[in-house]
């Protein structure tokens, strides 16, 4: 039985185009793009076409302004040291929010380690960022705001192009984490106005290991990885050119489609919801309603481990996600659903439920069926559940 | 006509069982090894497995002590940055030698930008440091030295034991840059008793894009990926993994084939360089003539533009270097070859020819013929040789 992916944050499907332009790659075996002879021209080649792909996606000005990195992870560092390293001169405070990504809040407090100073904004109970706490929060040492896009656990897509307003009249940098949201909901760098920006190809369908980091022309910032000439003197090190060359192609397809996959993952969203509100009783739907991630449904079901029911859910070849994978191995209660306002047990007993193109009514029916049985059953064996049911 | 890839330090040929795992892992659509269900599952083992074959060809102690990066480039910035923030508060002093690769280079540039010290020792006309010198050096700031194993650009392999026994007595950290050697020379992490060693896969037939860093346990150094959990908090990101499991079997088979492939490029030096010295008059051979690389020779042919050669032998179907692919845009002298004694117009002579395990003596047969003529055309065209020439 094949299994029904509803976990594709953790790890999108390959598209079949995506791995077919991967398998073509291997097999031509190009050589090194910083190379002069004619391996080095063909390797070029193929990756400025990727840029300009990528570029398209988010409607960069420029192919110039996009630089390939082997993760998110890896562009939200190189963004967040980056500014920071460089501009250590005029200041050390930045500026984030209660809900973002590990790879930015770890990243912020390794630079708290040497001496820089964070602020993080509280959020509201559907998980938005009131840009007005922005504003307040600012002084003169601040140097950057980092505020996620669309978030990876919850949803809840921030209002960066109000943010950007107020960090544009101020004079500081803005990076804008967009790993949840590139390739899902249209992006474009120019009318959110943002001066640095983090995606990866996964998000897209595309492999995993390749990030991209949006840089606006004339940002000063410094490169995490220092060596050869690469990405313009802006990431050093050989490319990996199988990687970025599905990147490209998933980018290519994923502009191409943006509308029908909304549409598409829109519908599956509300039928899912509709579903969990129907047949299973006892749940929080978190994040905003409306303003949020159309391919994400976070779900806290009361009175069970969200941990219990991902297994349960597997031994039935479904898989789903309690949180963000990258934090899967850690026991803690998830920071951004604290942040929102559930309790340690309601965290705890959370779904992420994220799916895409690929994705049918059929197979968020099955989940539904499934799921229903599986509540049901680790909840007879719940204490709480039968002291409160009485 | 097939090309003659005679610049396998550029870009090495992927090998056909490493095209053919990598295809196998496109097709099988694995998941996020740091997922909880069983599609993380699968991925966790394929990624363990790799590691397992890295660990193996440097002989660590324990695959644990192997952390993927994205790149020889990454290795280094993470293994040098990674020291010096971790140890800023014992000192800021780091060792290197004048012929490192612009990875070491630049990352120690940019550390200097951040209050830290450095300072390079010189080479021998063979390319060879003095471990006395490293030992000389060394004052109660010392944190670090980083001296590479195999030069990428003369082939020179430095006493990396000599150096180690010193900083081991001296109880300072020592990292080795040994791109160009792994995979193409016996590397034991243990017998050379080194903290930190950095690798990169391309450089055993492996695909580019990936690198590996061995960290010794017990090394306290800094992350330079700040964000999940994965490579046991080491390394932030979700894994390239069509390309890890690439490098895995590309590891695998360089552990197998080491004592032969080591024996056949020693064959195809000493033809080439033999060729070379009858064939061509006005020839340096640069680098140690016994301590070296194997699968590298690099002439500073006299009289001429090593551009106007790598052209040449293009227009032939042949690729060579100049010089290391990653600093191939730029056109300032090679900065080795300035350290080991070559004057300007002798260093913008050279040629770096790179070979390996599918490298015939046929195609060395064939390069000589082309470059005794290539050479003898170019130097009708000089106005020095036609001067000297009287």
């Amino acid at each position: 039985m094949s299994i029904i992916n509803l976990d594709y944050i953790s790890a999108n499907p390959l598209l079949p185009e995506v791995q077919e332009a991967m398998v073509e790659a291997i097999k031509k075996n190009y050589g090194n793009p910083s190379s002069s002879h004619r391996l080095g021209d063909e390797a070029t080649e193929v990756l400025e076409l990727a840029r300009k792909n990528i570029a398209t996606l988010i409607n960069s000005a420029s192919p110039e302004e996009v630089v390939f990195t082997s993760s998110g992870t890896e562009s939200i560092n190189h963004a967040i040291k980056g500014v920071a390293l460089a501009h250590a001169g005029k200041g050390k405070h930045i500026i984030t929010s209660n809900i973002e990504h590990n790879a930015v809040l770890k990243t912020l407090r390794r630079l708290m380690k040497m001496g820089y100073k964070v602020t993080s904004v509280s959020v509201d109970e559907y998980g938005l960022v009131n840009p007005a706490d922005i504003a307040r929060a600012i002084t003169d040492e601040t140097i950057l705001v980092t505020i996620m896009h669309g978030n990876n656990e919850v949803g809840t897509i921030q209002p960066i192009k109000e943010i950007t307003r107020i960090t544009r009249e101020k004079d500081i940098l803005f990076h804008c984490d967009a790993v949840a949201s590139v390739g899902v909901v249209p992006i474009d760098v120019q009318e959110l106005d943002v001066d640095l920006l983090s995606f990866s190809a996964n998000q897209f369908n595309g492999p995993s290991g390749i990030g991209g980091l949006y840089m606006r022309r004339g940002v000063k910032i410094w490169p995490l990885l220092d060596g050869g000439d690469q990405e313009n003197g802006r990431r050093a090190g050989t490319e990996n050119l199988i990687g970025i060359v599905g990147a490209g192609v998933a980018a290519e397809i994923a502009s191409r489609e943006m509308e029908s996959r909304v549409n598409h993952t829109k519908i599956l969203k509300d039928k899912l919801i509709k579903g969990l509100k129907e047949k299973i009783g006892d749940i929080i739907i978190n994040g905003h309603h409306e303003i949020s991630l159309p391919n994400l449904v976070s779900v806290s079901v009361k009175y069970i481990e969200g941990e219990s029911i991902v297994l349960m859910l597997d031994e039935e070849n479904i898989t789903v996600s309690t949180r963000s994978a990258c934090a899967s191995g850690a026991l803690r209660a998830s920071h951004v659903l604290l942040s929102v306002g559930r309790d340690y047990a309601d965290a705890q007993g959370t779904l992420v439920i994220t799916f895409g193109k690929e994705t049918t009514e059929a197979e968020i029916d099955r989940l539904l069926d499934v799921l229903e049985t599986a509540v049901e059953t680790l909840r007879k064996m719940s204490p709480l559940y039968n002291k409160v049911q009485g």
